[in-house]
């Protein structure tokens, strides 16, 4: 799959760019029910929410269930990110954010490359995000909320200092995150726009543009995996430990797009 | 003023009614100043953030600001709460909430009447909340989000003992919030929907309605002022010390409408 030229120019402008369902409803529920499985699979890969004990995120999902491991080789999602980039990409990072319900907390305003910058001493943001909703997305269950155009101001601060934050597992989004100050002239200059839509709706975005989203007001969870993909030319060169590998994935090497079915059990079926 | 019947139609059957800015631009920027003088105003009244310092809300500021005087008494507000009521009433309580930006927290999911019934031994949900937005109000910065349709269930459930509570200055709503279990099944049934608009809509609500709200996400303060009027013939009887007269007014006389202009400079320099 190509994205238009229409299409590109948006991501290139706002630095985000909805594909309204990109994946069907059966391969929506393949996805849940792939998140659910890999969600009983304890270890440090899975992230528990601080005071309910839900599961908040799960990383590298896609090394342990069939469904993810098509997903990120799909020409739906590999064929817009090669394209964006102009070059071969690799998954820099797989996870799943289950916004749990009420408990599910918000992220502040932050620039995801601040980062990864700090943590993995990226160089460039040749990355690009691709989320997928795993729910619908409304007003009221803590959508992402984006300041289009922000990433054309590149980045807004450096964050910390890149050798003091290299060993840690996962840079906590409040570590990096955007004042009010910066927030007024940002919103100012550019205003907030959320991205919603149903379960399976896909939308790419770009490493520098700022966003954040609101806690999850809804009595029902909301899961969004996001993976990221980095130019293979691009890779880390962390300054101490690198991060562990279901956080920034080792294997650089260049994706190449498979055309599977994402539920095998739909050709058994059909 | 009279609502049309259809507008009743809506707030009986919802429990809550949109009227798009009821005060246009001079009369909300007169609200917005006489709120920014009360607020300097030091005391009780005036309830301070917890961690930023910033005024959260203000109480009875229609008993010190002439305009918000005028507003109690306009016909454009006591008309229809007093046809949605069918008696006299007067002001219960009067407060304007300012949700600081980033810092101003959200609201869990209650019913007003629950507290009221807590905390002054109000017999009956013969009131009428009238919110008045002194900011334009987006999905971002904290709308009140209404479960339509959830008054007619009545009160979920009754909170602590009455004697309990009486001697509070106010209530938080965390004290009387419905849990996840509640909202699962009240947003199954009713579903969610926000009051959104710009500065001057007015937004009527019934005292029995599910209704929470999220934080601020925007770098901007969300004011709104809400006037909850009460039928005559429903006064609070305290069982311990009555609340401060500040939070839950002492003067039950009915109110008359008064039509003068909110604004009274806009005569002159008319």
């Amino acid at each position: 799959m190509r994205l238009s030229q229409e299409q590109v120019r948006t991501f290139r402008t706002q630095g985000f760019l909805v594909l309204e369902q990109l994946f069907g409803p059966e391969e929506t529920e393949a996805f849940q029910e792939a998140f659910r499985r890999d969600s009983l699979i304890p270890g440090e890969h899975r992230v528990i929410e601080r005071d309910s004990g839900d599961v908040r995120a799960v990383y590298a999902s896609h090394e342990r269930q069939p469904e993810f491991a098509a997903l990120v080789r799909a020409p739906r999602v590999l064929g817009p990110v090669r394209q964006l980039l102009g070059s071969d990409a690799y998954v820099y990072q797989f996870k799943t954010n289950a916004k749990a319900p009420f408990a599910g907390a918000g992220w502040s305003w932050h620039q995801d490359f601040v980062a990864w910058q700090l943590a993995d001493n990226l160089q460039l943001p040749r990355l690009v995000n691709v989320g997928v909703f795993l729910d619908d997305v409304n007003e009221f269950n803590g959508p992402v909320i984006f300041c289009p155009g922000s990433h054309r101001d590149g980045l807004v601060k450096k964050g910390r200092g890149a050798g003091q934050a290299a060993s840690e597992q996962h840079i906590d989004p409040d570590d990096i995150a955007l004042t009010a100050t910066d927030m007024t002239g940002l919103v100012n200059r550019h205003g907030m726009v959320s991205a919603k839509g149903s379960a399976g709706t896909v939308v790419l975005f770009d490493p520098e543009i700022v966003h954040g989203s609101a806690p999850n007001m809804a009595p029902f969870r909301r899961r969004l995996l996001i993976m990221t993909y980095n130019d293979v030319a691009n890779v880390p060169r962390p300054l101490g430990e690198p991060r562990p590998a279901y956080v920034v994935g080792r294997d650089t090497r260049p994706l190449e797009p498979v055309d599977e079915p994402i539920v095998p059990a739909l050709e058994v079926v059909a």
